[in-house]
């Protein structure tokens, strides 16, 4: 018999006798995977769920619990914004960049409402409390915040800004332990078959078609037949260093993957089956610098003294586009008025102080005055509440002219920089995978980080989008296997 | 019969009859197919090269003729240039970004001079000469030009530089046709079976390995067993819209594919049977914007008014960080001293003029003085023969002065940025076709653009990169593919 590999399917023809049938297999219990497979056992779907590690939660149990939701929610009309379906496209449509998935950006926008409806429908709760300003998550139990790049220029300028995090209620960070519980809870009940420990490590095709999978269980493989569909709802790859080299060598230069299991293996199975990977070298990535947020009225530099974006954009953006700059960090500066101490987890530290802009740039190896230059040109329009250069909106302007200033240095071996993948298996809306001629593989489905989705270009990345994407596209995946013949 | 298509191969098993046998077939009579094709033919192979067009020259045909050749030859020699393989390696390493294939770039570095040998021993023709400056391709029938970045920042810092472009002998530009009829002689005296007009469409497996291709011949499916291996030389997917989207979506911004038939087809194929395309999203463009040389002395700034690279890097690298900026255009600010009438075909334009850097930035729609800011900054360092920012390197730093001043205007949409892509299959030094596990595929060769190779980042690609990627590592290929077994 061939051996099946994650590269290479297994062929039903060789498969002697299966071990286990079911009409719908979900590999992966993160969020992608727990909504594929409650959808599925709704839609009447025997439904066996697949997990590599020891229970639930995947890469979904590591963050906090937000999911970009909008259109006019009762939380957003309840702190007075008002928001269309309309502007949440639109948003969604420039935050996925040059190749944004169109269709994807309009469905989940329909449907975004009643997609946060279904959610609270599960039991996940939400408080329903807005709180304003630059946030990274909610340090209580807060719902609604400011969670992109949507008040920042250019994405001011096209779609019309509102706060579109919805995070869970949950004391601190990293409610996404408890979304993975209310989801856990709610698949256990629906009577799917919840197998831990258990490695999906080869699809098995008949045909074109993908007809179930091969699973290392207690170290014996398992045949599992799917008479319906697989849905692969495995993660990224920011733990597989040899595909980072390959299909995104700019993450090298990071050191912090936020990943369970993200080591591409479901990518690489719906490669074997002829799925298309795509914008593979796109990846977010973030360090939580805005603690406290007064340092946004900071700016930053890169090693040649100069700036390079409008820092009131998301955060995630603003670490982003560090990455693009040549050298190994970059420089925060401040003055005494918004100086604080930063946050300890994101490792920034005191590069230089001084009483004048020129001793900081001397104190940073930089000659004569190239950085008292820059912030003087920043200075200057800043006192008229513009910025010319890089357009930061007026109310994060402010000319530092506060002695003593700082500049607090960022770098990437050592600071606090996360990352994941953000590319992945091409989809349909629907979830099926599609293959490099665009049509759909007949049984495979994909959802989550394992696909390109929603959030699809690093620079346009906002928190939530990967949980929404996740949660409702999982939805589809289930429910379109569920019913496929 | 399973209808073969790019994306998926037929099986042996349902090939009725073959039409033809040969040791070797190469797909593409490019550079890297014509060097593939020769070496084959030398090794003892019978050698068929098809090609769809209706004769040789692929995109090769529409290049300078130029070629990345260092160590240390001759005519570097004769210029006064002491160049080494450890430099000519280093360089290689920097220009090939953080997942620089680094068995190619060593290998390269070794056998660069016994290249050059074989090029002249093919009849390639070097006058032998020396064209000191900025230069796009000679205008006359020079040899040797700087082509890349070896003396700009960051590269000179790590890597000795010389200069490294060899340029066929020609009049003018264009020397690309030339190279590809001295190949093509050669190929046709070693016997090689050149069919055109030939399309090779799917590739026919026998079980891993590849042994044959199905070519469509007056419309005619041909079935064609290659007993020792196919080469894919079939160039980049620049022409192909949809892969561009999927691949490459920053190349959506221009306009400009430098392409015969680039249409990715080889890659396609590579990938049906198994192949690992890599660093798709890379690419390379230039405008050419350094005619006058003078140019050089400008310096590039953003719709923002900010200057973001050393100009004196290769006019491609300038070029490829253009298109990281945001906006859909730049400006080359000149003063009167070296202000000149740009290259036609580059439709650079003149955006603004005026007696001082405010009228200029008043005319361009910009604040007050923020480009006279900009400039006051650069001039105030160049005026010491630095560049504090950029590393501009002194002798084409200029103070910019002398009114009146110009800025010159290139955007994206209508002047000239060609481009081409340089993601692509996988391979080892030998020019075997690796899965995505790493492992060769039996069979299957693969050179030139169809290749992730030497060049495989755009902001470190220097001019005859590509030809001595497709000529040295198509030779790899088809001498491999000619004693596989």
């Amino acid at each position: 018999m061939t051996r099946g590999t994650l590269h290479r399917p297994l062929l039903a023809t060789d498969i002697a006798s299966w071990d286990i049938e079911t009409d719908v297999a979900v590999i992966g219990f993160g969020a992608a995977g727990a909504c594929a497979a409650l959808e599925a056992a709704r839609a009447g779907a025997s439904v066996i769920l697949f997990e590599a590690g020891s229970g639930s939660g995947g890469t979904s149990a590591l963050s906090g619990g937000e999911i970009y939701i909008g259109g006019g929610t009762d939380i957003q009309r309840a702190a007075g914004f008002e928001d269309t379906q309309d502007a949440l496209a639109a948003y969604l449509k420039m935050a996925g960049g040059a190749d944004a998935d169109i269709a994807k950006c309009e469905l989940y926008a329909a449907h975004s409402l009643a997609h946060f409806e279904w959610l609270k429908a599960q039991g996940v709760p939400y408080k329903g409390t807005f709180l304003p300003g630059k946030i990274i998550e909610p340090p209580e139990d807060d719902t609604l915040i400011w969670s992109g790049s949507e008040e920042a220029w250019p994405f001011s300028a096209t779609a019309k800004p509102a706060p579109r995090g919805h995070v869970i209620q949950f004391m601190g960070w990293g409610g996404g332990r408890k979304l993975m519980d209310v989801l856990e809870a709610r698949v256990r009940e629906a009577g799917v078959d919840v197998r831990i420990d258990a490695r999906a490590s080869s699809l098995i095709m008949e045909g074109e078609r993908v007809v179930g999978l091969m699973a290392r269980i207690d170290n014996r493989p398992v045949y599992v037949r799917a008479h319906r569909g697989v849905v692969l709802a495995t993660g990224g790859f920011c733990m597989n260093p040899d595909m980072l080299a390959r299909y995104a060598p700019q993450t090298l230069k990071l050191s912090n993957p936020i990943g369970e299991n993200d080591n591409g293996s479901g990518i690489l199975m719906g490669m074997s089956a002829g799925g298309d990977a795509i914008h593979m070298d796109e990846f977010f990535t973030t360090c939580p610098w805005i603690v406290p947020p007064d340092f946004v009225k900071g700016i930053f530099v890169n090693e040649g003294g100069q700036r390079f974006i409008n820092e009131d954009c998301y955060h995630g953006r603003v670490s982003r586009t560090m990455v693009d700059q040549p050298g190994s960090k970059v420089w925060l500066l401040v003055d005494n008025e918004i100086f604080g101490k930063p946050l300890d987890m994101a490792r920034i530290t005191i590069a230089a102080v001084g009483e004048s802009w020129e001793e900081v740039g001397r104190e940073l190896g930089l000659p004569e005055d190239l950085l008292a230059a820059t912030v003087r040109s920043f200075n200057r329009y800043a006192a008229d509440g513009c910025d010319p250069a890089f357009h930061k909106a007026p109310h994060w302007l402010k000319v530092l002219d506060e002695a003593p200033f700082a500049a607090l240095e960022l770098n990437f071996r050592d600071s606090y920089f996360s990352f994941f993948t953000l590319g992945g298996l091409s989809t349909l809306p629907t979830g099926q995978v599609r293959d490099r001629a665009g049509e759909a593989i007949p049984g495979l489905y994909a959802a989550g980080r394992a696909t390109s989705g929603l959030p699809r270009w690093g620079h346009g990345y906002s928190s939530g989008m990967s949980l929404a994407d996740c949660t409702f596209f999982g939805r589809q995946a289930g429910r379109h296997a569920a019913i496929a013949v």
